[in-house]
């Protein structure tokens, strides 16, 4: 990955003003602590699929202010009219770099609501300034390989291509897209850019307009296997779906008779199941067993699940737009909240952030996931403060409602899932290369219940608050209620 | 704008198979138009906001394939483990520039569905290559600037400001979604970058970290106002609203007595129309009428409509994740169609795109949108065929019922909205500035009736074929299905 362009000012305002702040009024080296959670699963889901950190690491890696920068900082003006940023400031951030502690659970965990999948510690000011990019870097590509990972599982085997660059939200939104598609299951992408960048298998057939130059549509069948003989998908839904169907057959009797193949068809509109159905039998009735059927147009996990219980024919799935701007949930609601404070030497000062809603507030500590196994299936994670671990086994409380609490029995095994990715803003982790963190979602979803992975009412995976923590919260939020009772 | 890195592979694996295709059938220099258009309005509504041109432009007068390209594209094998390309196919696109005629409307244009956004008329292969890139420059900013539309259509002239970093669909989704929400009326961006870069105005406030990290709320008020004298809006609601606005009163009047000024105070939780009306109330009642009432939290045009309706004091919108994400209507459904092919020097060969449904039938020809004006206000539009102007009058057809016929009567006036962009591949366009887009916009939305602009149920709009083009278009359907009424 690389980035395009300078983007250190990759940020809302409003972290340069408080960082600015906190400098001034000698806090900006107070040492915190902050957590990326989400809220809520996407999609009404059972699940979500981290992605994203990579480029995190490379922004962290590669981040420092330009004289530009400063330059245009410079230009910004109060409603007084005055410099919102005095220019010491700008001497002050010449030399800045991230020097923070940062731990992430890796692309391809599977992961829930309120769990942090980053943790960074460091100086205060350094912590404020990653809040932004890293929402940014993290929110999108996790909830597109989510994403993926359903329509992978809808799929059932099935090849999936993502073809969503046209529909994208923007040049990025599409790149983004591509590369936590592939981490999610799908298999290739059509954005010829993102394999060129991140070596993501680049698929395609071709368009109507292909078939539109040509007068009669099978000259431009046979035209496109004669030039594209690897790629011998033809379109047949130009004029008449199953009219196109009978000429791709005769194209792929004659490619037969020389020896080589009709690789495949694709359908683009129309009734996926009977239109499939209708071309497999017309295909295996001219003995061309081995020519696939692609279909794309709208499809989603929930369509494609549809089209497997209909019966269709179809081997390969092109998957757009409903992908890549995960349609019906266009954003994870990913928070970064601080967690913890203290002057460097001292003792840790919890914090939690009040809301009216319990399942806004968020967890104090410096936080760790530990998640149980037990006969080879994942069946709990617990939200512990690594400051302050439990001695005697593990007791989960559910947040929203104590009164559900879970013991851990002794024969579980477990693994924690926050790793080191920076130790003094040295990278001391080693990336995985693509592949092998989409290997790993296979995997991490394979360690689940199937029920988490329903479309429809999902099982609900227990994720409890281990339950010295739960205290501490519950006494942190009744000494804040209290400052306010009068 | 600059792009970030090079893109020129930002396309679909299909577009440079096909685009080999054409070359090796000797096709490639056929004349072709292409149109790019919309099918239906997003969010339910009753018009769309161009928007996107600009990164267009710079996409095309940049564009060169580089060695790099080619080492990569060489890479690529198909099922028959062959190279997709043959490297004579390089050799050809060694020096290849785009020398076509692009004829587009200017971003900030009020747009409605099957009216051409982009015409491109060139060699085949340019044609083809553009799609992908096309589509993914024009769809989002377009869907961007709409959405931005009506939410400044409901804050009714109060400042909106954009919010949405975080939640973006990628870095450049960030980026794309402030410069287009700009253009469709928001005020400015809390997002640096996209201050730099395009010259937006940025805002910002603090957040809940920098209340948490102090002891006691008005000590976090008052240090934020001591060093940041500019900017001073101070979120009420990290623990009890109306306590913090309560302190943020004693802060004000505090400066007030100082001779200086407390801006805003901000909403970002809980009923803001409670919280609004009362905290308007406090700040009147302490003499501070001047200070402004910020709001944010999920925000959008139906919510920010139904707070004015219920009487809520909120001076200035923030808002995020709807508006950079479009929420319930993640993408324009924007397609790029072949309505023309010829050899250069003999005549045109008009095309459409068949489809069950009439909606979806690409209009034939070189086309041109022409709107007819009276009384100052717009009233219809019609799209012609510029080769075949109409010569007594106009005429306009509605394409889904033909029985719907309008004339237009002698004493309108009217503006043909596609300009020239480029010509023989140099750009013969003056790009506007930012402001001077976004200023058309508001412009062109004052032109018509206040109909269209409502957010239920609203006007449809006239769109017309010109009688001459839809008596063509019916004709070359008509042809198409003979061939396949066997």
């Amino acid at each position: 990955m690389n980035f395009n362009g300078n983007i250190e000012l990759l940020t809302d305002l409003y972290q340069l003003t408080m960082a600015y702040g906190y400098w001034k009024a000698g806090l900006d080296q107070k040492e915190a602590v902050f957590h990326l959670t989400f809220r809520k699963l996407p999609f009404q889901g059972g699940f979500a699929v981290a992605a994203g950190l990579e480029q995190v690491i490379d922004f962290i890696r590669s981040f420092r202010f330009r004289p530009e920068d400063f330059s245009y900082l410079g230009t910004l003006k109060g409603v007084d009219e005055q410099p919102l940023f005095t220019p010491d400031f700008f001497d002050y951030l010449k030399d800045f770099r991230f020097t923070c502690d940062i731990d992430a659970v890796p692309e391809g965990t599977v992961i829930f609501p309120h769990e942090p999948l980053i943790r960074v510690k460091g100086p205060l000011i350094q912590c404020q300034l990653l809040e932004s990019p890293l929402l940014n870097l993290i929110n999108f590509p996790t909830l597109v390989a989510t994403k993926a990972a359903r329509i992978a599982i809808a799929a059932d085997g099935d090849p999936v291509l993502e073809f969503g660059l046209r529909r994208a939200q923007g040049v990025d939104g599409a790149l983004t897209a591509s590369r936590a598609a592939y981490i999610g299951g799908c298999d290739a992408t059509s954005n010829v850019l993102a394999g060129q960048r991140f070596g993501i298998p680049v698929k395609g057939t071709h368009s109507h307009s292909w078939v539109m130059v040509f007068e009669e549509e099978i000259d431009s069948f046979q035209e496109f296997c004669k030039w594209l003989p690897g790629n011998t998908i033809l379109l047949v839904d130009t004029y008449r779906t199953l009219d196109g169907v009978k000429k791709a057959i005769q194209v792929g009797l004659k490619l037969k008779a020389e020896g080589k193949k009709l690789v495949g068809i694709r359908l683009d509109s129309g009734d996926l199941a009977y239109l499939s159905i209708e071309s497999r039998r017309m295909l295996d009735e001219a003995g061309l067993t081995e020519t696939k059927i692609l279909a794309s147009n709208e499809l989603d996990e929930v369509i494609i699940s549809a089209l497997k219980r209909q019966g269709a024919r179809i081997d390969i799935w092109g998957v757009g737009t409903n992908l890549v701007t995960a349609k019906e949930q266009a954003a994870l609601d990913g928070v970064y909240k601080l967690s913890a404070i203290r002057n460097p030497g001292e003792s840790w000062e919890y914090k939690v952030k009040l809301s009216e809603q319990m399942i806004k507030m968020s967890n104090p500590g410096i936080l760790q996931i530990r998640r149980f196994k037990m006969n080879g299936e994942n069946i709990a994670d617990a939200i512990f403060n690594e400051e302050e671990p439990s001695t005697k086994g593990y007791v989960l409380v559910d947040p929203l409602d104590p009164t559900r609490q879970k013991t851990m029995p002794p024969q579980v095994t477990y693994e924690d899932l926050l790793l080191p990715i920076f130790r003094k803003g040295e990278v001391v982790y080693q990336i995985p290369s693509l592949s092998s963190v989409r290997q790993r979602t296979k995997e991490q979803l394979n360690q689940f219940h199937a029920g988490i992975k329903r479309f429809i009412y999902p099982h609900e995976y227990i994720v409890g608050l281990e339950k010295g923590l739960y205290d501490c919260k519950i006494e942190l939020i009744k000494n804040i209620r209290n400052q306010f009772t009068t």
